[in-house]
């Protein structure tokens, strides 16, 4: 009995590590639930239906992108359907895309923090009330490098502010929280696997700058408004590089937050467009930039095709 | 002379009273600037040709919104294209959409303060590119009111913080600075007096408070996270009610901060969708919703008309 109490413990741990979490004890309470920036809601909308199977949730910010992955992914994993397009599940708003194939939700969160922080609530209560478990979400996006070459892809450690901490504020009632924004270790890590094991791209494992500003937040020259020197500039980018930056971007540090309160397992994996060593401005070619931002969803695709066993 | 003199520095001062700054010295250095987010740039596109008449710009989140928005005005400015469609000028992107009817521009800002914020940058050099003079700006959306009926209409004062205070926070090279938030009294004023005459809603002026986050920073109850009880939620909308807030959102600070800094023109009217006394989430019928979210573009409407002579 005592080792399979110690086996069941060890279960319990296993699935407690896995299953979804919703703090807040006032959801219990509500007799209906509309996702207003989704347009979906629990009185019109059979969740555990529609959602119930869901075990990997790819976001990124241009919805034109998320459609994208959803036609590849399905592709990779022999999903059709019935040779129509996969539908937009939040036609009726245009805050967000949401597209589905078999096992995989592909949705679109815009631009910073605040745009994917709503997009993470109603998605995490989406998955609540479909009773999903062993949810695994990526963030697949673009970003700044710094110090690597265009075109590589960084897989995130942990998300770090401005000043290089890894902390996320969160305002709450007018008051400030700190929240932790460590990201799986383990997913990291078979990440950087799949990334071997495809040979295509450099890829990398390192920490994101996370900013609330994509001109003067990431001491860029080149926006409306800047009061500072190009050496200020320098300065700062080395001492992020040197504090373990490998990019900027402005979505990873709520996303590690908000995975880490609810229990999601969750990876950043970003393309960085440019080397901000180097410039400012994101003026290579289309179609560059167009293969750039595949690389991402290549790389999470093969590892969800391995989970799945396709691989 | 001398009165020759006092006039043409009457007319000097007026004249930079209303053109626009761009606070950065080091565009002037750069020979080409692509306005990535907006998928236009100097080197492909004549941006005095194609900005150069415009005199008011319209913002709001939602990109369909939007394209209501200069159908709207269109037809009540008189203009047509040809019975075509206007055609969303960024159409090379899914960041943002914009659109343009004669002296009108209408452009899409995402949600939350990261995602104008961008927008505003590329759009401020893209009216200094344009060669533009007298730009009135104006933010039309949508807010959570306070001890308001739904469907009023706020003009703001001045955007305060989560703490009440009328500042905006950016952080430059890891350095927080603050901003001043008041937007242009006299304009304000005349959308006041717009409403008298167009007396078809409850239109108030008042503070504006902006947040980070729509749930927990909002003091929501329904969110995916929440850690409060339902009578500290309270107290904090009360708080904010007795400080002048009278709606929430989450763009007005960075606007009023970027207006202040180029020197545009600067209004921010929105609608309030529900009291957030009486609950959170957003349940009302969406044709009613429909409706009012075309009250602020009615009550800018009225104002260029006026401005336009057409009135």
């Amino acid at each position: 009995m005592a080792s399979n109490d110690a086996v069941q413990k060890a279960a319990d741990k296993s699935s407690e590590e896995t299953s979804l979490t919703v703090p807040n004890k006032h959801l219990v309470e509500m007799k209906e639930d509309i996702l207003y920036h989704f347009a979906l809601g629990t009185p019109t909308h059979n969740f555990p239906a529609l959602f119930g199977d869901v075990k990997f949730v790819c976001v990124g910010g241009s919805p034109s992108r998320m459609k994208t992955f959803i036609t590849y992914i399905a592709e990779e994993l022999g999903i059709n359907n019935g040779g129509n397009d996969f539908p937009n599940i939040c036609a009726g708003t245009d805050r967000y895309a949401m597209y589905k194939a078999g096992p995989v939700l592909s949705v679109s969160h815009g631009m910073g923090i605040p745009s994917i922080a709503i997009m993470l609530h109603e998605l995490i209560k989406l998955l609540y009330y479909s009773k999903c478990s062993n949810v695994t979400i990526f963030r697949i996006g673009t970003s700044g490098g710094i110090g690597l070459a265009p075109g590589s892809v960084v897989v995130t450690k942990q998300s770090v502010d401005a000043t290089f901490k890894p902390q996320f504020e969160q305002v709450i009632l007018g008051k400030t929280v700190y929240r932790k924004t460590d990201l799986n270790n383990d997913l990291a890590e078979e990440l950087m696997e799949c990334a071997k094991e495809l040979n295509q791209f450099n890829t990398v494992i390192g920490n994101t700058m996370c900013t609330l500003d994509f001109y003067e937040g990431q001491a860029r020259l080149d926006g409306a408004i800047c009061s500072y020197t190009e050496e200020e500039k320098m300065q700062y980018l080395k001492a992020a590089y040197d504090a373990g930056v490998r990019n900027i971007e402005m979505e990873s540090s709520v996303f590690a937050a908000m995975c880490n309160l609810s229990g999601l397992k969750g990876a950043v994996v970003c393309v960085t467009l440019l080397n901000r060593l180097e410039g400012d401005q994101i003026n290579t070619p289309h179609h560059v930039l167009n293969e750039y931002q595949k690389r991402p969803q290549k790389l999470v695709g093969h590892l969800i095709k391995k989970c799945l066993g396709r691989k």
